[in-house]
Formats: C-alpha cells, sequence, structure tokens
C-alpha cells in the first residue's frame, strides 16, 4: 500500500469516529508493511482529554507488540497532530508522520490545536527542591534502571 | 497545604517510583484542596510511551471526577513537564503547574525533555486530502457533537 493509502484507512476512521458520535479524528500506525493499529479519538467516551486518535493508536500499538519502543513505525493520521501527540509520537521513536487536515482545519472547527503551538496558557511555577534532583541521581546510578 | 507540600507529594510518589523499578518521576492533581491523583510514570511497567507521571495523573484525575475537564485544578509534578504532558495539562483545562527538577535535570540522566522542546526530530509529511476536511466540517454541522 501507498502513504496515501494507509492515510485514507486513517481519514475512514475519522468518519467512523463521527458516526460514533465521537471527535473527528483518526489514526493507523504502520510498520514495515503490517498496519499495528487503527484507531480514532476517545475523548468524549472515555471523558480521558489524552485520548487523542494519535495517542490511542500509539497506546494499541505498543500494546500489540509488546513494548514502548515504535522504532521503524510511521503514523498516519487525518488531522496534524497537536503537540501532546508530535511529543507522544516522538517518545514512541516514530520518525515519520503523514497528515491530511492540518492545524488551521481544525481551528476552524473549534480545536485548539493552533492554539496550544503558538501560545503560553498555563502558568508554570519552579520551585527547587533538592531532594528531587537526589531521587533523579539515585535512579541514574541504578544498575537495574531501564532508560527510554 | 502548602504548593511546596503538594509538591513534595509528587516527589515522594517519584521516589517510591524508583523503588518500584520505575523512572523517576511523580504527579499529584489538587482542585479546591482535594488530591485527585496521585500517580507516578509507567512507561516501563505498561510498556505505553504516553504513561508519563504527568499524563496518568491526569487519566487518574479524570476518571475520579468522571470528566476530561479538570477546570481549577493544579498540577504538582516532580519534573517540569515534557512538551508531551504540558499539552496534555492545557486539554485538561489545568492552568498552573509546579515542578521541582526541570528539563537540565532530567537531560542530565538521559531523558529526551530538552531534546524534544529545542529539536524537530519527526519529519513531518502533508497530504492534502478533501474528503478529511469534509468530514470535520461534518462533524461540526452536526447538533450533538460534544466540542472541548
Amino acid at each position: 500500500m501507498t502513504h496515501e493509502e494507509y492515510l485514507r484507512l486513517a481519514i475512514e476512521e475519522s468518519a467512523r469516529s463521527v458516526e460514533e458520535g465521537s471527535s473527528p479524528f483518526g489514526a493507523v500506525i504502520v510498520r514495515n508493511e503490517e498496519i499495528l493499529a487503527v484507531e480514532h479519538n476517545l475523548v468524549v467516551p472515555c471523558q480521558d482529554p489524552t485520548a487523542h486518535a494519535e495517542v490511542t493508536a500509539i497506546r494499541a500499538a505498543c500494546a500489540e507488540i509488546g513494548s514502548y519502543d515504535l522504532s521503524g513505525a510511521i503514523l498516519y493520521t487525518s488531522c496534524e497532530p497537536c503537540p501532546m501527540c508530535l511529543n507522544a509520537a516522538k517518545w514512541a521513536n516514530i520518525k515519520e508522520i503523514y497528515y491530511a487536515c492540518d492545524r488551521d482545519d481544525a481551528d476552524k472547527i473549534g480545536f485548539r490545536d493552533k492554539v496550544f503551538y503558538e501560545q503560553d496558557v498555563v502558568h508554570m511555577h519552579h520551585l527547587k527542591v533538592s531532594e528531587a534532583v537526589d531521587i533523579m541521581q539515585k535512579w541514574y546510578q541504578s544498575e537495574t534502571k531501564k532508560p527510554y
């Protein structure tokens, strides 16, 4: 299958999402021409703000292969990933993303992806507590640590 | 309790995470002086690259209140949120975050938070497919849609 054909699977999944009363986003994850996950947005049915199509697909693909490492996989998504989803892909070691709609299309139907890319909407407070760094170092010096 | 006291709860949870063989990150979510969630990183035990402490806490807090909307809640986290977690907080309508370690501390023990904030490590491919926008518009015109 071509990249466009996989992308169209993600778009079909976005249509299914709308039919089921969820938001219009679908995602597909493919590795070595094997489809690991086809998922859509589940924020409303699961009351989970992190359950975007891409995050849901990453979780499903990782469950499928039994690993948090999706190196070599490609993410196809009906809409440009928001910064949460883009960075979920980075943590999963996904290096290639194909998308159809973009953040401007999402903006036109009321989603805040573009706002979150462009504006600081959270107040960040840095309270230095030395014990917190000590705990990190304790982990770092552990022989059984599992870095990722 | 003070902000520092809630933050110390998150730090204690990061220590518990290390004791359990997971990564050194803990998070607490509080709303109206009620603790809604105390969670730590579950990436390795759950093989889920999205299961950072903050995402896990957001999911637990939402399950606790039965809503994806954590407006008015405060996130306390042992380490500055990575961009995935920061944006998960934005989608949950969290406006205040307190943290102890920062992205430089995380960098020193091998985590890529700082890299993901500063570098584009994913190749993005925009393939325009008009049907994808049509599906978004179909959702937008639906009387039963649930925006967030």
